[in-house]
C-alpha cells in the first residue's frame, strides 16, 4: 500500500487489543466483554480479514453511543432443549454473543455429539473466521453462519432486486496440525470489499456485481446507484443458482430457525447467527477424523498447481501464516483503520497505539 | 429430444416402480428394500434428475450381480450416542441406507432437536433430492451430503489433479406450502452430465472443466483424456476457492466424521454419507420457522427477473412441478434409460413397462 521509502507502520497485537479494549470499556462495555470483542477484532486483522477487524471498531463505538448496540446485559434464552437453543441477543455485541454460543455449544457437543444455538436480534458479529481456531485445535468441528435480516445486497438468482446479505459460512476443521479454517460467503464478494474498492475508485477483478437492470458488471458503484444494483451470488451469471441455494440455506439456518428475520422487517445493524459444534469423538473418533482430514491436507498440498500458479493452499493457511508473522513482527494495519479511531480515542482519553520500529501512521 | 411427429413415450410412475422393484427383487434384494430403492429411483426421474434416476438401475443390477453391492443384510452400528451415530453400510444400497438414516435421524431430532448419522462404506446413493420432500412436509429440515472416496473428479482450487468427487449437498426446508428442495454440488457440474454430453458429442454451456494442463474448457472429453482433466469447483477459475471450500466441508462431514475415506484408499462404486435432521420445534418453533421461510419464498417469487429472463424460482419448484405433471401425464424418460434395462428384463423374465397413449420406446 506504501512505496518502499515509507514502510507501513506495524503494531504489537497486544497493544491494539489493549487500545480497543480501553475504547469499548469507556463506551460502557464490561471490561471482560470489551476484551473478548477487542481480541476478536484484532484476530481478524491478524488473519488478514482487514475489512472485518479493527476497521469495524469505530462503527461499533458509534452504535454503542447511539444506543443501537447494547453495551451490557445478557441474551434471553428463548428456548433450550439440552443440545439446541435459541437466544435473543437483545442487540448485544455479536462478537461476544457468538464467542459465548460457540463455547456453550462446544460443551453440549461433548455430551450429545452436537450442540447448536441460533441467535436472533444480535448486533453485528464481525468476522466468522475468528471463532474457529481455538475450538478446532481442541478437536471440535465448528460450523457458523450469519445473515443480517435488516440488510439486502444479493438478489435471488434470476432476479434483480437485493434480498439477501452475503451470508457467510465458516467452518473450523481439526486436522491434528493447523486446522482448516473456512470462511466463505454465498455471494462472490462482500459488502466490505465493495465499499472499500468503490471509495478508492477501483473495480472488482471480474463481474462480481449486477446493476439494477440485470447487467453483470465489475463496477462496485452500482451498489449505491439509484436504483441499486446487487452483489452476484457465488457462481455469478453462469451458475449462480449454487450461490442462491447457499444463501437460502443460511437465511433459513440463521433466521427461520431462530424464529425472527426478514418477515419481521427489522431495522438497524444486526445479525442472526447459527452456531453448530460437532464432536468427532461422538462419531467415528477424533483420531479417525484427523487421519482423514490430515490426509486431505497432504493431498491438497501435493496437488500440482496450474502453470505459473502458486502452490495449492488450504483455507485458513494463509491467514495462520499472516498471524504467525504478525505475532513476531507486528500487525500492519490497513491504512484507513487507525485514523478512523482517532476521534474516539480523544473523546475517551485513550492513548493511540504506538507503532513499533519507526514512526506510527496514527 | 424428439421431433413433434414422434412424441416421447410416457410411463406411469407406478409401472416404472413396479418394473424396477421386480428387477431388484430378482437380483436378490428383499422385496420391501427393492421397493424402497425403486421408488427413489423413479422419484429422481419424476423430479427431472434424469442422470440419477432409473438411469442408474442397470448399473446397480450389475453391481449386485458381481457382488459389489450387497443385496441383503444390515448396516453395522459403529457408534451410537443417542443423537449421533456412525453406520458401516457394508456396501448395501445407498438409497436404502440413506432413507433409513433420514427416518432414524428424524426420530432423534424430534427428541434432541438434531439427529445426525454418518454412513461409511455405503454403495451409491443416487439422487440426494429424493430424500427431502417427505421429511420437509412433516416439518423437519433435512441436510444431506455425500462423497465417493474411491473416485476423484475435481481438483482443489489452484491445482490440476482430481482429488474430490462433485460432493452434493441437499437441503429440504419446510415452508408450510411446497418445501424448498436444494440439491447442489461443490463442482459446477456432475460426472453424470459430463458423461452424457461427451457421449452425445456435446459441450458444456461454459468452461465447467479444466484439462490436465490447467486450462479451463467446455469440452467434457478432457475428463477421460490421458492425462485426465477435472471438473471445476463452483466459482470456476474466477472464484473456485468457494467451491473448493464446500468440497472440503463435504469430504470432512462424510468421510472424516464417519472415520473412513480417502486415507483408506477404498475401491469400487460407493459413497460416504452425512445425514442431519433438524426439528424447528426444538428451536424457535415450526410456525415461527415457516413464517420466515414462506416469506422468503414470496420475496423470491416477487423479485423482478432479469430482462428477458424467466420468473425467479425456488430450488425444487421446477422439480415438484415436473413431478405433478408426471403423476398426471406419465414420466417421459430420457431416451437411453429403458433400452439399458432390456437385457436385465430378459435375464430375469420381467416384462418391460408399457408406454401409455402410444407406442412405447422400449
Amino acid at each position: 500500500m506504501n512505496d518502499r521509502s515509507e514502510p507501513e507502520a506495524a503494531y504489537r497485537p497486544a497493544d491494539l487489543t489493549g487500545f480497543a479494549t480501553a475504547l469499548l470499556t469507556h463506551a460502557g462495555m464490561p471490561a471482560d466483554r470489551a476484551a473478548c470483542v477487542a481480541e476478536r477484532l484484532v484476530e481478524a486483522d491478524l488473519l488478514g480479514h482487514t475489512t472485518h477487524g479493527l476497521a469495524l471498531c469505530a462503527g461499533y463505538l458509534g452504535e454503542i453511543a447511539s444506543g443501537a448496540m447494547a453495551a451490557s446485559g445478557e441474551p434471553t434464552v428463548v428456548a433450550d432443549y439440552g443440545a439446541t437453543a435459541v437466544w435473543d441477543g437483545n442487540r448485544l455485541s455479536g462478537l461476544w454473543l457468538t464467542a459465548k454460543a460457540v463455547d456453550t455449544a462446544a460443551e453440549w457437543a461433548r455430551v450429545h455429539g452436537i450442540g447448536s444455538i441460533t441467535i436472533r436480534n444480535s448486533h453485528h458479529i464481525g468476522c466468522l473466521a475468528v471463532f474457529l481456531e481455538q475450538a478446532a485445535r481442541s478437536g471440535l468441528m465448528v460450523l457458523l453462519a450469519s445473515s443480517d435480516p435488516a440488510v439486502r445486497a444479493v438478489a435471488p438468482y434470476g432476479g434483480t432486486t437485493a434480498l439477501f446479505t452475503p451470508n457467510p459460512l465458516a467452518v473450523g476443521i481439526p486436522t491434528g496440525g493447523d486446522p482448516i479454517l473456512i470462511d466463505v460467503s454465498a455471494s462472490i464478494t462482500t459488502m466490505g470489499l465493495a465499499d472499500r474498492l468503490r471509495k478508492e475508485g477501483k473495480r472488482f477483478p471480474a463481474a462480481w456485481a449486477m446493476d439494477a437492470a440485470g447487467e453483470a458488471t465489475d463496477d462496485p458503484a452500482v451498489l449505491i446507484a439509484e436504483p441499486k444494483g446487487t452483489l452476484l451470488p457465488v457462481g455469478g451469471v453462469d451458475h449462480g443458482h449454487k450461490g442462491y441455494a447457499l444463501a437460502l440455506i443460511i437465511e433459513v439456518l440463521t433466521q427461520a430457525l431462530s424464529g425472527f428475520g426478514r418477515a419481521d422487517a427489522p431495522t438497524g445493524w444486526g445479525a442472526s447467527v447459527w452456531v453448530q459444534v460437532i464432536d468427532p469423538a461422538k462419531f467415528g473418533g477424533l483420531d479417525a477424523f484427523t487421519r482423514q482430514s490430515a490426509f486431505m491436507v497432504e493431498s491438497c498440498h501435493a496437488n500440482p498447481p496450474r502453470p505459473g500458479g502458486a502452490a495449492v493452499r488450504l483455507p485458513g493457511e494463509q491467514g495462520l501464516a499472516r498471524k504467525r508473522a504478525a505475532l513476531q513482527e507486528g500487525v500492519r494495519l490497513y491504512p484507513t483503520i487507525l485514523p478512523a479511531l482517532t476521534s474516539w480515542a480523544e473523546r475517551y482519553g485513550v492513548a493511540m497505539p504506538v507503532a513499533i520500529g519507526g514512526a506510527g501512521r496514527a
